[in-house]
């Protein structure tokens, strides 16, 4: 129970429409994307900065834990609250508060939703190009606090590229701003990189600084058809080689292509073992011409079985889909899909895509293979249903062995989705031990009670 | 003094060859390329990162405090010994133990010199495109812990932009290893970006893993001439406008001009105020031609009084030396230059630039400025002689009135120099109190003892 001082505390604060102790609310507060739950005993909703230090000074007194919440979209539990803490849900501080041409920034509040702020910059002929797939939902904060990735990172690099500075608030209530607006700022101990991808567990961010690009004028889009994975694989490791990065690169395995032909009735004939979607971008259309050319050069060297090219937006967006299809038709599969994100190194992929056939085989799963090809990361889904016991136990093992081969192909558990609850157990494969005791003295001088986001990551 | 037992237990383990108590010794690791000079009680140069543990451990056990010495190139002090301390010198840590052509990474000792690891780079068709003016005899480990720029920076980013993972050992000797050979990794708290420019405060680093970008095939450079540093600056901006990003875009005022002049014999009619040195470059030819037509394009608008363009190699080296000749044309001008390297965002460079015209004149010093446009770090030098007493006391509140109005324009003190023991009295001018109360408990987190580069920053 949350004592009657500290709802009036909180109350004086926010105001009593923003805090939250009905079950409702708190229902609503207690998961996110992943399986994980956990009921909060309040949600509370603050306008402003000033309102969150002050909300973190109460729960620090009180030794109250708390989560910062964004949209909830994450895979792994990281918007999962604490026990018997508090919510502090962030949905009040979305406003995009400026756009600056002549920097190339935009300041936001971490509520800001990805693809809003991608439209706003676009009007401005900017480019923020950072893009998860739950782009649609997910908030700029939890792309920051996660250092999201998405099909342009290949070119454009991952969220922590464009976070030129923030606005974070520590549990004992101390606001600190960090970074700046100059294009050149880190001659000191960086703590704009430390904030992210540190899963909320060290301070809660209330405003962005970030870098806009200039906005592609041209884009060309080419799907290679190719009559096996090694092939495919290949031509991404050749593509590599030629100089000429794409801004997206994403391939499919055959599991995947049958799962999108069943669901959108698109059809790719039988000797289609695996596509590589690229699309190559460019400030002017000469520049774009080239790397389109060395594409469609790089894929025919492979022997592509087919080469499809998109130039009209109708039919890019008809190229877009297949690999948009992709989540909901692997819904339609099976009841459960457990989605991990693992990453290696670009020339390991044919060994660890060869390796997931066998783990496939070997526990008798149905395991679909997607991603990214031009950093590493792949989508490993194992589809099975949870009603089916021994089937379960299976697919858990698998991604046991999913992960270890990860390892042993010196690759990391996770691309974007973060450790949060889910992925906890695993760390010891990847961290050293004094990697993990120097993490753990990190937080501990932010967070010395453990308040903030406790029982994540470690 | 030493005491017998920390000597021999030094000596146990580098050997007595690499252990140093000699004034000759002591004296040559005294100082950095700023003025200020400490002698240090010892100099010990291990051979390995094993070794580099135990002396830290032995140091940790009897107080000792120690500073990591790479090339010694700094401008800020950042090598200079704490009193009553160590130098470890890093000199035989200097292999380049691997580049990994798939990958696109670069395995290095601290010790590889700039220049030589770029070199090397380029017998593989990669690059590694960060390059200070001290490249030639630079470290990279000093690069890293300063996050130095440079030319190219304004296209390819800083060195925190190359480095996928390090190895660095605590005060107490424990051994970390941070990021990993995968494209993607970044899910966990960054200790990698916590050492990047922390100048040595809170690790030893003893390992690098250097990302590296394809090798630009073509280059072409364009050398703009105008009547005024306010065109010199609106090409600039328009250049950031079109969205082409050159590779390198230096300017120079009509005060550089005049020292390279004179000391080059390079002379420029009268009319000549400011110049900016354009390079654009590409993997193709054409991707490069379209970008050196919109520098021409833009140097045009902007009435340039003339444009020179360079093909062949010949040309190109002709027109790099007008860069290159500054810092020796400088030395002739007068004894004492003081050299600092504040940083605007770009939109404010002509701002800044009309203040530092206004400031030399208010204290009758002769200011040169000249810089990298492309990221706003400005290079301003107050050229003085330290005999002349009283120009030199106006020198330095000229120098305090520049960082006061960097500030104003929201800048920072240091692009790439770092703060060191040069640059501490200002801190309080760019970063919040609560920002260095956070950046204070990190130090104590990792050194609590405050034994490793003491003094320095804060």
């Amino acid at each position: 129970m949350v004592s009657q001082t500290t709802i009036k505390q909180l109350q004086r604060i926010v105001g009593r429409d923003q805090c939250f102790f009905n079950i409702e609310e708190r229902l609503t507060h207690a998961s996110d994307a992943s399986s994980f739950r956990e009921l909060p005993k309040a949600v509370i909703r603050p306008q402003n900065t000033a309102q969150v230090a002050e909300i973190l000074r109460v729960c620090h007194r009180n030794r109250i834990p708390v989560v910062f919440r964004g949209s909830g979209t994450g895979y792994t539990g990281g918007a999962v609250p604490p026990q018997g803490g508090f919510v502090i849900d962030m949905g009040c501080l979305n406003r995009i508060l400026e756009i600056d041409t002549h920097l190339r920034i935009g300041i936001v509040e971490p509520m800001v939703i990805n693809a809003e702020f991608q439209a706003e910059a676009k009007k401005y002929n900017l480019f923020y190009p950072p893009d998860p797939a739950s782009l649609k939902s997910a908030s700029l904060g939890g792309n920051v606090a996660e250092n999201s990735g998405g099909p342009r990172c290949v070119k454009y690099g991952v969220t922590r590229d464009y976070v030129r500075g923030l606005e974070f608030v520590t549990m004992e209530g101390s606001i600190v701003q960090t970074g700046c607006l100059a294009d050149h700022f880190d001659d000191i101990t960086d703590l704009t990189a430390l904030l992210i991808s540190s899963e909320g567990t060290l301070g809660g961010i209330t405003k962005l600084a970030l870098s806009l690009a200039p906005l592609p004028k041209h884009t060309a889009l080419i799907l290679g058809l190719f009559g096996s994975m090694a092939q495919a694989a290949a031509v991404i490791a050749d593509m590599v080689q030629t100089g000429v990065t794409p801004s997206a690169m994403e391939f499919m395995d055959a599991a995947t292509l049958q799962a999108v032909s069943t669901y959108s009735g698109r059809h790719f004939s039988e000797d289609v073992q695996a596509v590589v979607l690229f699309e190559v971008d460019g400030v002017t259309e000469a520049e774009t011409y080239v790397q389109y050319e060395k594409v469609v050069e790089v894929c025919q060297k492979q022997q592509a079985i087919g080469i499809q090219i998109a130039d009209t937006f109708a039919e890019k967006e008809r190229l877009w889909e297949i690999r948009r299809n992709i989540s909901p038709a692997l819904r339609t599969i099976s009841p459960k899909k457990i989605n991990e994100d693992v990453t290696v190194p670009r020339s390991k992929i044919p060994v660890l895509v060869g390796r997931i056939v066998e783990i496939a085989r070997k526990y008798q799963v149905k395991i679909v293979t997607f991603g990214h090809a031009g950093d590493g990361n792949i989508h490993v889904n194992i589809m099975t249903d949870e009603i089916k016991t021994q089937e379960f136990q299976r697919a858990q093992k698998a991604v046991d062995a999913v992960f270890n081969a990860t390892i042993e192909e010196s690759g990391v558990l996770s691309g974007e989705h973060g450790i949060g609850l889910a992925k906890k157990k695993w760390i010891p494969l990847q961290l050293s031990k004094e990697n993990q005791t120097w993490q753990k003295r990190l937080k501990k001088a932010f967070d010395p009670g453990d308040l903030m986001n406790p029982g994540k990551i470690f």
